[in-house]
């Protein structure tokens, strides 16, 4: 991909600052709180069914993320995910946990059918989950695909029409036609609660500044990854990391991204 | 203000240690209870029906933040506030987002009408919105008033019966008589998510301990502020920032904020 | 107590990697996922009623924590409770605040009588109350017990049928028979919030993979507690000093703790 995509969405996001309202878990919902201010984007946590299509109406994007999902938070999921359908504004759902739970893997497929979502992002057991294809998850934690991870992601993307991130050592996004492999990032990232929450809130900063769900999740993994990356400079442990991630997120230059973005198109 | 006032406000606080009950929104819980601690107060966060009652009778000030406010606990903070009001406890109200939707807005009149509060701690656009004068609020984030930040204030106080703490580059704290503005402070606070949450909990621990609730309210946002400036040498990023701001706080003498406050009564 | 047992303890915790489900309070919910992480365990939080037997059953151990609980929290907990009851798998309750409210202590002695619990920790206040020996509690802080603490625990341990793990200065771990106290940690825990959540988390990892829980519990808080006083090193106030807790835990080996733990049966 052409750096020169990535950078001038990271611009964009920076000076448009779209308003980013989520719909999280309990665990990591200051760190996505923080991460979507340090990606450029305002973010707006609200869950209340009185309020939550009257929120949305003013947002760039939605998170559904149902990391501590309650029956209550996905009728709310739904109210404002219709919502955003009705006004165009897109939906990244975070499936957290599908396929650990019979709980977790109907919601998903009950969000997946009600909405038009834009881009699914998970780690690649919940993926593979969710593609039918075969994939572990215990807790939160991915345990991985059955089969070929990028035939995974784009059976997802195929069956459920939307982008499919896929997170991983290296990252797999695809709208079934396109395939982008995103190889910015740490293992350190992995050791740190949350990460994968923070990268569907710096997905959904990209996606509501751009044209194009794909290219924006793979550019927005590039520039979450390259934060990770440069982290680790100064870091000694996953909250020292912690701090490094979230404040080299915020001093990240669209140059940066250009120069140091290791996406490409298969 | 003298000096000599804030200083003994915040030698106070750390001498008799008050609870503070917080009724509080899920993003930034925790960064509240812990600048709680580092003011010098003990927080208790519950907001269960069965026994707001019970733990607020023990507090020194009751906080209520409708930052993710539900219908459920809009409930259990009328219950905390009628209980606070017989028994004298001040209460502080945060309208996080008061004009972003209709829910918000209305849960505030509603809380106003129902309890007296002693503090109305907002930013510039929720206050202008509660004056009924013109403001704008996007999320959760101010978008200014229409006319003048003090005499909105002013009207603010007039209008609801209660100090205001109006925070933003300059904060103006009023009771409608006396005006004071507080010039401590520094812009890093506002990209972090939370400080608007965490300035609410420096106000109730020095309210808690005071007889005036404006002159508390201006010494805790001085001494907040005061934090946030000596955090910026040791800050890289908002995370780092956050670090230091805490650690600040927690360090932060009355000699300190006697000497380095700006506040003047206009 | 052989330095080897707890050595080994925290080797088995970092290769089993065992589940720990938390059914846990929204103050400290992510500073647990990230501890227990830490530990070597992997954390996952969820608590709805539709889902919780289904996750426990692959979990290690359960948590209930009831910092901010609430009804619909408590029948999950049940819930989960039960079916943990019937696979074997250890639970670890944390009465937070039990003293405090009616509501807390009731739901305490209801979870007791329900469930077969196999540790209790929590602090001196907290097990004062419930040996009925006499405690006191202000909101979610031990304000002491009346009679001698290792009596007050093991009195504990004899009606809740529990191994008792109650911290403080000196944490004291017992099932009645055995008593260990532990030396290990620093002042600087008490003036961060939530380090008692952490220190269940960090308990309930070891549990998940030792035989006896009496002596996974006191090693838990040794090695907790030995990461508190490596963090001290580098802690300018109490959110650098958090950075150095989940970072120094993260590095602490097996070989610091067989050296530096500081248990004693008594």
């Amino acid at each position: 991909m052409d750096g020169a995509i990535p950078a001038g969405l990271l611009s964009a996001v920076r000076s448009e600052r779209p308003l980013i309202h989520h719909i999280t878990n309990s665990v990591t919902i200051n760190d996505c709180a923080n991460v979507a201010i340090a990606t450029g984007a305002a973010p707006v946590m609200a869950e209340a069914a009185e309020e939550v299509a009257d929120m949305v109406a003013a947002a760039g994007a939605l998170v559904l993320n149902i990391g501590t999902l309650s029956a209550v938070q996905v009728e709310a999921m739904l109210i404002a995910g219709r919502r955003a359908n009705e006004l165009g504004i897109p939906v990244i759902l975070d499936p957290v946990g599908a396929g650990a739970t019979t709980f977790r893997t109907e919601t998903v497929h009950r969000l997946l059918d009600a909405l038009d979502i834009a881009v699914l992002k998970g780690n690649a057991g919940e993926i593979g989950v969710l593609a039918g294809t075969g994939g572990s998850v215990r807790g939160v934690d991915s345990g991985g695909v059955t089969g070929d991870p990028v035939e995974t992601a784009r059976e997802c993307a195929r069956l459920t029409g939307t982008v499919v991130s896929m997170t991983g050592a290296v990252d797999v996004v695809t709208d079934e036609k396109r395939v982008f492999l995103v190889r910015n990032g740490v293992p350190a990232m992995e050791r740190l609660s949350g990460t994968g929450c923070m990268a569907s809130s710096v997905t959904a900063a990209f996606v509501a500044v751009a044209d194009d769900p794909a290219v924006a999740s793979a550019s927005a993994l590039a520039a979450f990854g390259l934060a990770g990356e440069r982290a680790t400079a100064c870091a000694r442990g996953p909250y020292s990391f912690r701090t490094a991630l979230v404040d080299e997120l915020a001093v990240l230059t669209p140059e940066d991204l250009s120069r140091e973005m290791r996406i490409e198109e298969r």
